[in-house]
Order: C-alpha cells, then sequence, then structure tokens
C-alpha cells in the first residue's frame, strides 16, 4: 500500500541498511514513492535489532513500513540481471554502503548514469565519497563525537553527553532527501539524473547553528551549557515543586510578564536582572531568584499560570507524555501499521503536512525479507 | 550572487524570521535558487543577535548570506502591491510567522492559490498551522522539552540537558525544505502549487529514532543514558588519560578487535561479556574494565592503535578543533562570505554535494535591510 503524495509516480530502488539510507527512503515513501528493499539474502541488519515484539523487530518496522522487499546477491550473475531489470525502470537509486562498495561490484556513478541517464543516484556515508576519512567505518556515535555537537551539549563539568537518538543519521537522511527532491525537480527540464553525495559529519557541521559564529567571533571555543541559552536569559528549564518547566522569556516585555505572572515583579527592577546582557551575565543568580518561587508549587501550575500571562513555557515530556500530547495526536504525528506478527503498531507519522494530499492514519505493513518478490520481478 | 544549482531558475519570495525558516530559504539558496528576503522595515530580529563582528550580526550573517532584501510593510496599501507583484513572478513562499498572522494580513492560503495557482506556500510554525496549540508561541527550548528529545538526553540522575544547537528549528527547516522540494517535482505535473505546512514539535516526534519503539515494546520509559547507546555495548565515550574516545564497537568481532588492540584480550572470554546482550546488562563493569586501560595513555595513541585495527573510533571535537578536520575542509564544509563590514566570515557549507554542480567556496554577501530595492522592484 503506497501513501498518496508527490512523487506517488516514482520508483525508488533502496539498497540502504540501519538507519540513514532506511530513513531516507521511509521520507520518499512518505511523500508517496514505491519503494522496492533490495536486500541481501540474509536481510538488512537491522532486522535484528531490538527492541521485539513476537519476534520481530519493532526498530525496523518503525523506519521500512510500507517497503517491499526483494533479496538479491549483487555478486551473482542472475541476481544482478534482475537488480539492473530494476535499475532500467526506477528513478532513484538509493545506497548507505561504505564508499567503494558499489564500485566493487562494478557499479560505478559513471557506468550508471551512461546506461540509465535518468536515474538519480544518492549516497549517504559517514563521512561522504571523497576526503581522507572517506573510507573509515562511522557510526552516529562517532559522528556525533567528531561533529562537534557533544562538545555543546551536556552539563557543565559533566561527563561527555550524546544526543539522545541518532541525529547524525537522521540529519544526514534528511539532507538527502531534499538533494533528491531537487534532482527530481532539475531532471524534468534536463532528463538527466544526478548522483547526490551526503556524508553525516557535513551535516554535523550544516547544524551547529551559532556554534561557529559564537568562536568565530569570540575566540572562545563553545562549551555545553546544561539547558540554557548562550545569550539569552531566562531560557532554560527550572525546578519546579515536582519537576521542571522550560520557560523561554527572550526579551524585556517577556521578563515583565514572567515577574508579574510568579509575583516577582521586584525583579525587573533588580539591577542584576534589568537588560538581557545583564541577565545573561548573572544568569545562575537570576536562576536561583527564579527557583525560589517555582518550587514552591507544580510544574501544571506554572504552565497554567505562565500560559495566561503569554509566557513562553512548556513542560518536559517523556515519551510516554508525548505520545499523549493533544496536539501531537490533533497533527497525525501518531500513525499505526497493521503487522500480522506485531499486531497494530504505533510509529512516527509524517511531518510534512502537504494541502494537495490525505495525510493517512496508517502506513503499509513491514514485509518480511523476499515477501515481494512476485510483485517486483 | 546566487550558487548554482537545480533550483537555479527557482525565485523564492522569503518572510521568514530568525531561525527555522531563514535555514530552510538558505537550504533553497544553496541548492541555487534566488532568494528574496522580505523584511518589515524595522528589519529580522535576528539582525540584533550577538555574536557580532563589528556590530554587525554573524548569526543573521551565516543563515541569511545570498539573500536579497527589500523592506516592506504588508500593512500599507503600496507595500502589499510590491508584494502582490512579487508573488506574480514567485515559485515559492515561505513564512514563520505564526499561525493566523497571514490571514490576518488578508492573505490566506485559499486567496493565494487562487490568485497565483502555480505558488508553493510553505509555513513553518512551532506547532503547525492546526491543533489545539497551533497558536501558542514557541521557541526551540520549548519544542525540545514538549518533543521528548530532552528527556532522553544527557548524564541520568542529572538536570535536564538541551541538545546544544536549536535542532527545533533545523529540523523543522529540513523537512520543510524536502516539502518545498517535492511540491516543485510535483507542479512539473499539474501546474498547481500546494501548500506546505511544518510544525517544529511534530518534527521532534519524527527524529526520535527507536525511543518510541522501545517504549511500546517494553512499557519503560526511556530516559537519558548519557553517551552511551541503550542496546549495543561497548559504544560509549571512554576516559583516556587526557580526555575522551568514542569507541563504537558493535558486534562480537569488533568487540574482539577492541580487546586484542587495547591488550586485554582476557576480556573477551570473561563470563560478563560473551554477548552483546550481556555486555549490556553489564555496561557499567565493563565500561570501569576498558577504562583501566584507557586512562594509561592519551586519545591520540588510542585513536592510531583502534584505527589500525579496524574498530570505529572518534576523538570529541571541540568547535575548534571540528574546523580543522581535514575531512571537514577536503569536503569544503567551510566556505566564507566576503563581506564589507564583517571582512571575510567563515560560515558552514552545503552538505548536499551533487554531481551535476560546482560546490562553490563562497557565498554571496550579506545584505542590509532593504539594500537590494532597486533590483527587486
Amino acid at each position: 500500500m503506497n501513501t498518496e503524495g508527490p512523487l506517488s509516480e516514482i520508483l525508488v530502488i533502496d539498497l540502504t541498511r540501519v538507519l540513514a539510507g532506511p530513513y531516507c527512503t521511509m521520507v520518499l515513501s512518505d511523500l508517496g514513492a514505491r519503494v522496492i528493499k533490495v536486500e541481501p539474502p540474509e536481510g538488512d541488519d537491522s532486522r535484528h535489532f531490538g527492541p521485539f515484539i513476537n519476534g520481530k523487530s519493532v526498530y525496523f518496522a518503525s523506519i521500512n513500513r510500507g517497503k517491499e522487499s526483494i533479496a538479491l546477491d549483487l555478486k551473482i550473475d542472475k541476481d544482478r540481471e534482475i537488480f539492473e531489470q530494476l535499475l532500467e525502470k526506477a528513478d532513484i537509486l538509493v545506497e548507505n554502503y561504505r564508499p567503494g562498495t558499489m564500485e566493487k561490484l562494478d557499479y560505478t556513478w559513471e557506468e550508471l548514469h551512461e546506461r540509465y541517464p535518468r536515474l538519480i543516484y544518492a549516497s549517504v556515508s559517514g563521512f561522504g565519497q571523497t576526503g581522507p576519512y572517506s573510507k573509515l567505518p562511522a557510526y552516529d556515535m562517532v559522528i556525533q563525537g567528531m561533529g562537534g555537537i557533544m562538545s555543546i551539549t551536556g552539563q557543565p563539568e559533566c561527563e561527555p553527553t550524546r544526543v539522545g537518538s541518532s541525529i547524525g543519521d537522521i540529519t544526514a537522511a534528511l539532507f538527502t532527501s531534499i538533494g533528491i527532491n531537487a534532482a527530481l525537480y532539475h531532471r524534468q527540464t534536463t532528463g538527466k539524473g544526478m548522483k547526490v553525495d551526503v556524508g553525516m559529519l557535513d551535516c554535523q557541521v550544516a547544524i551547529l547553528e551559532n556554534a561557529i559564529g559564537r568562536y568565530l567571533a569570540s575566540g572562545e571555543i563553545p562549551r555545553p551549557l546544561g539547558s540554557r541559552h548562550p545569550s539569552i536569559t531566562p531560557f532554560d528549564a527550572y525546578k519546579t515543586l515536582d519537576a521542571h518547566i522550560i520557560i523561554a522569556a527572550g526579551n524585556d516585555a517577556l521578563f515583565n510578564k514572567l515577574c508579574v505572572a510568579i509575583e516577582r515583579s521586584d525583579l525587573t527592577t533588580n539591577a542584576l536582572f534589568l537588560t538581557n546582557h545583564l541577565r545573561t551575565e548573572h544568569v545562575i543568580a537570576l536562576k536561583a531568584e527564579l527557583e525560589i518561587v517555582l518550587t514552591t508549587k507544580k510544574t501544571e501550575h506554572w504552565l497554567k499560570i505562565l500560559g495566561e500571562a503569554g509566557v513562553p513555557s512548556g513542560p518536559i515530556n517523556n515519551i510516554e507524555q508525548l505520545l499523549n500530547e493533544p496536539q501531537i495526536l490533533a497533527r497525525n504525528m501518531i500513525v499505526t501499521i497493521d503487522d500480522p506478527v506485531v499486531g497494530t503498531l504505533k510509529i512516527a507519522g509524517n511531518p510534512i503536512k502537504l494541502s494537495a494530499f490525505h495525510d493517512p492514519s496508517t502506513r503499509g505493513s513491514v514485509s518480511e525479507i523476499n515477501e515481494n518478490r512476485e510483485d517486483i520481478v
């Protein structure tokens, strides 16, 4: 079952495994593309990644739903023939092998481009197809460490902290999806495909936001700051009686509203806190003052008070709380798959809402290895 | 100066401010689109965000380079006329106002679509255009807190930890860019634009990776785990004599290579560490054993040893070290702008490398408010 979408006429041949590549082809699938996952006979490694329900990987299911599967051994002639027949019909080929693997299989970009001139070929890899580290092994954790994000994430003076999801893989998947869609658009005028080469490490550089600019402007190396913003105050997680609350009062007007709402108007005239610059300079003192009040009541109380006062604020939801947020449910961000083995499984929906297409609340099932061979060949 | 790319014929009218929207139109600009930034007479707020060089915001520069600027007050008739003339020529309109603002300006999607049927209209907002929270104010920090990522990022038993860059904004920018490019592709066959509605909170749900699956499979609420992987061991940041090292030894073969390389082959036959499952169960004991050895030498030493042994590993680079990584430089991920005020400024490059286009090492300059009016009107 395909989702209807802007890519409904598009055929993706998907050689990808584990996370970055499969996430990219999932995005294409959610935009309507037909995705044929070409797996080695032993299957994508991530079919064996936990957690499992009734022996089936929920990890694999969550990013490979709605894709068809065919098992092919690209070292065997008859399977290569089938693969090449698929490429004849394909619009997009995606792989996330270590660079050099496709060349070893005798599928270089130059040859593919000559033989299938309309084919768009996307590679996602740890370090990209070029450069001195290109052929090194890479995992999300290595990329997060090398890519700078870990140096600015965490509590000051604490152990290094990884972003809790694999944003090294996921941001690479997103940039690759952008490149593929732009290449599809461009093909409409030229008739030619192109190669899209995305490295996870490059993507980490691209998402560092103001850290590079702060370093270049000041010469100071940015450090982890816990939850707070480097240059806007109060903009942090604050203790309450039962948990924490996020408060993001980014200018004088919001700071005043905050102080009035928590009945600490005195803070607005305190010489230490008169401007955002001063508040950032005295960030620890201000946090202490605010927490004296905030720790007297529960998060829920303060969310109500600050919400009424128009001060941007919010809870720190855990995954269970998130899945019950009315906004998430209203936005169809939790969708389901019906799988004969797993049963009904909840997974994340598609955050790209398009006026021209329905946003379905279900996704296609999760194919076993080679399950769709007859529909494909 | 425009970058050449697949979107070279595309005109973007850009009403966006601060981060999520400008990041999206920067991505479009890096793909070759002409971006006309329509600012209110007082300019984008982020022109006043530090850090500054010679009084000019490096923050603003880093995501608004290569865009043209015109100042228009959309509440004034003659400026609305100019704006509407721009829409006649435009392919894409992007805004990141709080939902309802465009309607107050009398620019509803329905009217825009009727008047400019080919126009693609993208909105990026905190919570999206629909749902009970739609009109609430949102900042990255509020979204990170509400969206679950903060509940799985950080050290166990420590204070809440925000991801060190504004991934709430940036992932929304990336999903919006995907939607816009897919809509452009689709317009080629239908002749019609569509509306792309992306909410930052939705995007946080979409990037949680295995956290939702882990919760649904086990009923246990995922918690922050510091640097380690929830189900693969050893996969963590380990102390060395001078710093830390990332080691990602994701299977038995790599674990054996690791133990041999650090001369602790005994660990491979230790009953506590025989399988990945056992290693994850005894993650603290294993970390202690590994750190006994690793803390005797510096990170650089171990990177060489583990590199030669083929064990995925890497440093935790700070921003200064990152900017000097040979791979980053070889991939043209640090590019420059020449600005009359700031001088030569280094900024992040484009991680989408396309075979059909040159990847330039410079970007266009940073326009002052209204600087390009004469070229635009």
